[in-house]
């Protein structure tokens, strides 16, 4: 069904605020959410709801922590999350590296203890918004298997990028793995078979089954380079957050266990130069400007649909799936049905 | 032919002297050399060595450069390489930063107009090795089409990672094009195809011709997502370094023109617990014991193969075709040749 963006954010606003959530935490988690949705991520939108709301109810979650930074150098702020909500929490250690990095240059924040980070662009964005640059990084449960290996040992460990540019900063988000986990989950949804080099099975054998899938690794995107990228930013957060590694990683998938991975954000400032971002704007509408090869209409620069996308949804609303909006309606009801029980 | 290492070094350091090198600089540049060519990396080997002498000779390199660095923000360190070797202004610039970041937890080098870096590696892996962390980015000449486009504009940008850990350190160093443009002068010289998929001839469209490639474009690695990367990285260095962006990039290949390409480090200290480095080693261990699919023999860490080749080198030698040794002789005897003339 398709929702005004407004009406969704109202909605999850109040589901949250239901469970405990201060009014600012649920407006930064659910503006979060509603972002993913509105430029085209869902995997990262309001399905992530329900699971925030059950973490809150089974204690793994505190709506209301607002965490607690401790600088451990002048440049490195550390921040136990105190399990708290993860834009709550990465967007105050955010705030305070941003005005470090303006004064020094450089400043880094690392995360442990704290919940889902979600769609890692919504970061970045801010960060090259205020003419700074951004590194982010984020780990997470173990989907993806070594190259050349049977097991899922590393996880989907995403990476965003985010850079002063006119008229909108560049940001680039990806996870290293191949394929999102949820996209096998949707093709497992329709029973559709999944492309070959896409997954092991349990037993880590190839399988185009998504059934399978589900139980066994993801390969990592571009072969043996993405391996080694995924796995040097599982390393590189674990060094810096003292998060756990591999097969130890839980909390952004299931309800019930204490999140453990880490969250990593680098923030630089070159100083003020205008002048080096408008060569940085033309070279960036230069290869959008690149004569497109057979089978495409345009060269896009990282980005540049979701932009779009973000656009035409404001006007017409975003699309969601029937059960999806009925299941945070009952949550938005919560207190009645407590009080019916 | 095989070489032993120190035969190689002793003359290949020979010529840099020769050529106005003090020795320290002539040390480190060979060392550089040297490093590529024990780990099997021939690419980034001594057969760099003459078009470095050419850059000499035509004064677009100055190996006595010691380069200009200067804090401009207490984090942050601007380096004007003053066409000095890449190797000599990098390593003044990191050991600057590594010193800083060990106090403040992170400090960040930006690099301009200095020659090739080199391996990448032979950087994060010092850093690493005094357990520090190390992210190392460099730009070069456009080689590297956009995904969708028919034209080479971004450079094959590696990144390298190093991350502390036992018994050696964790480093990853990588292109972010699908192959270097080496490998593609490889199959040209011995007249075989080159594979579907990894590039454009020079009108854009697909070639198996390596002699086509060589004047068109290279793909990027692991498809949209390499793409993303590739083009994060020569926008992050261009933003830090203010070095040159896309086809504007000039100065690694030839021998005529200054570099203006850019080098970034950022260099993290995370504080000392060794706690957190022998979980780290325990991972590295876990993902080497994963049981291997079909076609490999066992599961690597980036890294691994390159350590196991430079400790048979070592021992019987390295592997240089015939014309290389030959070049680097008469280059040696260069003093002579001008003498007689």
């Amino acid at each position: 069904m398709i929702v005004p963006a407004e009406e969704a954010r109202n909605l999850a606003t109040r589901v949250l605020r239901l469970h405990g959530a201060p009014e600012a935490h649920a407006q930064l988690q659910v503006d979060l959410l509603l972002e993913a949705e509105l430029r085209g991520f869902a995997s990262h939108g309001l399905l992530r709801l329900p699971r925030i709301v059950e973490r809150i109810r089974n204690g793994v979650a505190d709506p209301a922590a607002i965490g607690s930074p401790e600088w451990i150098l002048p440049g490195f702020l550390r921040i136990d999350g105190q399990m708290g909500l993860g834009p709550v929490i990465a967007l105050k250690a955010l705030d305070e590296i941003c005005e470090h990095a303006r004064q020094v240059g450089v400043a880094v924040a690392a995360i442990h203890n704290s919940n889902h980070l979600g769609m890692l662009a919504w970061y970045a964005e801010r960060v090259a918004e205020a003419d700074q640059i951004a590194l982010c990084f984020s780990t997470s449960e173990a989907l993806v298997h070594p190259w050349g290996g049977r097991e899922a040992m590393i996880g989907t460990n995403p990476i965003a990028i985010g850079i002063p540019a006119r008229p909108f900063p560049f940001v680039m988000d990806m996870a290293t793995s191949l394929v999102a986990m949820g996209k096998i989950h949707d093709y497992a949804n329709r029973g559709e078979a999944i492309p070959d080099q896409w997954a092991l099975d349990r037993n880590g054998e190839p399988t185009t089954d998504p059934e399978a899938a589900k139980s066994g690794a993801i390969a990592p995107f571009g072969g043996a380079k993405g391996y080694a990228l995924g796995l040097a930013f599982e390393l590189l957060v674990s060094a810096l957050a003292r998060s756990a590694l591999g097969k130890s990683v839980q909390g952004t998938l299931d309800s019930t266990n204490v999140c453990n991975k880490g969250d990593v954000f680098i923030v630089l400032s070159p100083g003020t130069d205008s002048g080096c971002n408008n060569e940085l704007s033309r070279y960036l509408d230069a290869i959008r400007n690149c004569a497109p090869i057979e089978g495409f209409s345009s060269v896009s620069i990282p980005g540049d649909r979701s932009r779009m996308c973000r656009a035409e949804r404001l006007k017409s609303g975003i699309c969601l799936p029937d059960d999806v909006w009925r299941e945070l309606q009952a949550l938005a009801n919560w207190e009645n049905h407590q009080g019916g029980l």
